[in-house]
């Protein structure tokens, strides 16, 4: 939101279409498929013209668009959802030149927060609504997320327990107020929806291609989808999450890039074909001062994938405790009884939380034991960087120690 | 030297013998060690009496001393070496009641590079002298160590090619200047000899205790000698390095404790052995403001262990490019041709260098392939946090590129 959006664009159409040798159809869209036939059928936006087009294979790559509340008032000028550049631009400006005093971002996810942050920067105050009543619900657990809270409270950010059932707006039609779930009225000049993204797959479903559990498009390895000439990628599928299979709904872009990449070789013939291993999730985020990071699975995710698991935390410090700067660094393991395997693992602190979630993504998809990490692995150590005993490998010899079967 | 040193000091021997059971005798020394006779002779230091005592067990863990220069002067007053407490406690003195202007330190490594920056932070002026005319030359290539260097000119830290060839003293006995084999006279009232630590292994070798290569004590992966009573472990030991079986002298803290529990449990008996895997050497440190990090092998050392090895390197950013203090980040692999295995990596920059070696060494220890790293792993991405294809990434896709046979 501070800086120019504008330089987020990589490529224009023209560069592109230069540089890759590929002909590039901007303001069209895809208005039929049809893979029996090997047609489909475009539609031109500016002329409003159609024409068919032959096709020998297709990749669908139609993305997510952001989740809407569904409620009355949704439309009214002042209300955003951040999905792509023009949507952030469209913040600014209002930003810029509204009377804008307060906002409202409903949804305490990774966005909600970030955008909560944005406000305040530009000392706005912000509050976020959330059914769970805390942010980052999702991913980090609530015995790891008081120091997130702290941060926002010392900022004047609030976090209520509440949805939004309505927009209220102003004679000029703006945005006035939101009306909660538990009878409240509250005044702001902007809303912000942080709910989420959800999959485009009318085009697939329209040419018959099958979507899975997640509601994203199942496809196979090469990602390939149940209809022979079409694949699929970025944020329209749904991906196997390494460390139990199941199907995920993951759209972010490294794994946008990847999939991609996957579903182009495999369209463009590569042969053997390329295989697309699978996500172990892992996403970080930093705000009010404070890092916060997941990778692999949650408690609740884990049980619910079967594993007999059990999750332990240790409070440590990001480097050694007498360096000036190091600040308390919160750990939590998610692992799995009996093996004492590494399902999942959580950080939140001042710093040197972030980046060391990256670690814990091939100890995961390994199926690297609590044992392993505490007695084998080796972590950087200085003191002004990280702690002889890393608290990554603190919270290992804690797992040791406590979970059933885990210690030797 | 800033903080204060004692409190590193973790337990005393009063507490350790509560807390643990054992009994601990500081200010005695074992003067001689006699295992085919289950004996040793130990020394008091207080009152210089011998007694002998009976053992069935002995662990070896007389840890490493400083190197020396092993020229005229070195005994001299404002000449120090720093390995234990002591040692510090002592610099810090002589900084704090000494008219210390200029400080000459001997060893461009961590410890020198370190204290250079502890100087400085005392607005002391200090040089380096490194044979290599350069810092960090065991870990860092040379072509990454150019931030560093940077770094330094711009805090008044120079790094001379040369070597000190004798320490020239006041009337009083203090250190005046040192002479180097350029031939060169450099006025200092102190010199930090920064050379390097080596294994203390007399006691070991008066016993019949074998020594590897590297002139440490041999030990099996049960951490035992080649004599069936003793066991050694911590800064006296080689180890094992994982990725290519080498034994190396790696007397880190962290390698320290865990040898120290392999032997220990070993030596009371555990059934089956605990086993030691080896190490995957990595190191980082943050000196002028910038990181620098090394996991695995550098090139040298993958040629000499018979790899056919080839160095990539690429220069990126910490954060996505247009956030708020993201810096540039470079990133360096030492790569295995054919086969595209990652063996050892590098890391420089103002910021994010040190935490991301952690995730090298998984990837090491276990063979991963650039092309694996690149298309496969999962790291973290938040625009503030990393950028969405992390320079861990853009590495490993240039290695794909550029690195026979490590592509597609």
């Amino acid at each position: 939101i501070e800086g120019g959006v504008e330089a987020l664009e990589v490529l224009t159409p023209e560069e592109f279409e230069k540089s890759r040798g590929a002909t590039v159809r901007v303001q069209h869209r895809v208005v039929a498929l049809e893979p029996s036939k090997g047609r489909l059928v475009v539609e031109s936006l500016i002329h409003r013209s159609r024409h068919d087009e032959a096709f020998d294979r297709f990749i669908l790559a139609t993305g997510a668009r952001a989740r809407r509340l569904g409620v009355d008032g949704e439309a009214a000028p002042g209300v955003f959802s951040l999905r792509g550049l023009e949507d952030a631009a469209a913040l600014k400006t209002w930003l810029d030149t509204e009377p804008v005093r307060h906002v409202v971002v409903e949804g305490g996810g990774f966005e909600g927060l970030e955008m909560a942050e944005a406000m305040r920067d530009r000392a706005i105050r912000a509050t976020i609504l959330d059914t769970r009543g805390r942010v980052l619900g999702l991913d980090i657990a609530d015995p790891m997320i008081a120091p997130m809270h702290e941060a926002m409270r010392a900022r004047g950010v609030h976090v209520r327990a509440e949805q939004v059932t309505a927009i209220e707006t102003e004679a000029t039609g703006r945005v006035r107020a939101v009306r909660t779930n538990q009878g409240e009225l509250i005044g702001c000049q902007a809303v912000i929806v942080a709910i989420g993204i959800e999959p485009r797959t009318a085009l697939a479903e329209s040419a018959g291609v099958h979507l899975g559990e997640t509601g994203a498009i199942a496809v196979d390895d090469a990602m390939r989808t149940n209809v022979r000439t079409v694949w699929a990628c970025g944020d329209v599928i749904e991906v196997p999450r390494v460390v139990d299979g199941n199907a995920v709904h993951w759209p972010l872009a490294p794994i946008g890039r990847r999939t991609a990449r996957v579903a182009a070789r495999n369209a463009a013939g590569a042969r053997p074909a390329d295989r697309f291993t699978g996500v172990t999730p892992s996403v970080a985020v930093r705000a009010f001062g404070i890092e916060a990071a997941h990778a692999g699975l949650s408690l609740d995710e884990a049980r619910a994938s079967g594993f007999d698991a059990e999750a332990i935390m240790v409070q440590h410090w990001s480097r050694v405790k007498m360096v000036p700067g190091s600040k308390p660094l919160h750990v939590r393991y998610v692992v799995e009884q009996g093996s004492g395997r590494l399902l999942g693992g959580e950080l939140v602190g001042a710093e040197g939380a972030a980046l060391r979630a990256n670690v814990l993504v091939p100890w995961i998809r390994a199926g690297t034991t609590v044992r392993e990490i505490a007695e084998e692995m080796d972590l950087v150590y200085n003191p002004p960087i990280a702690p002889a005993t890393d608290p990554l490998r603190i919270a290992a010899a804690k797992a040791m120690r406590s979970v059933k079967g885990a210690g030797r």
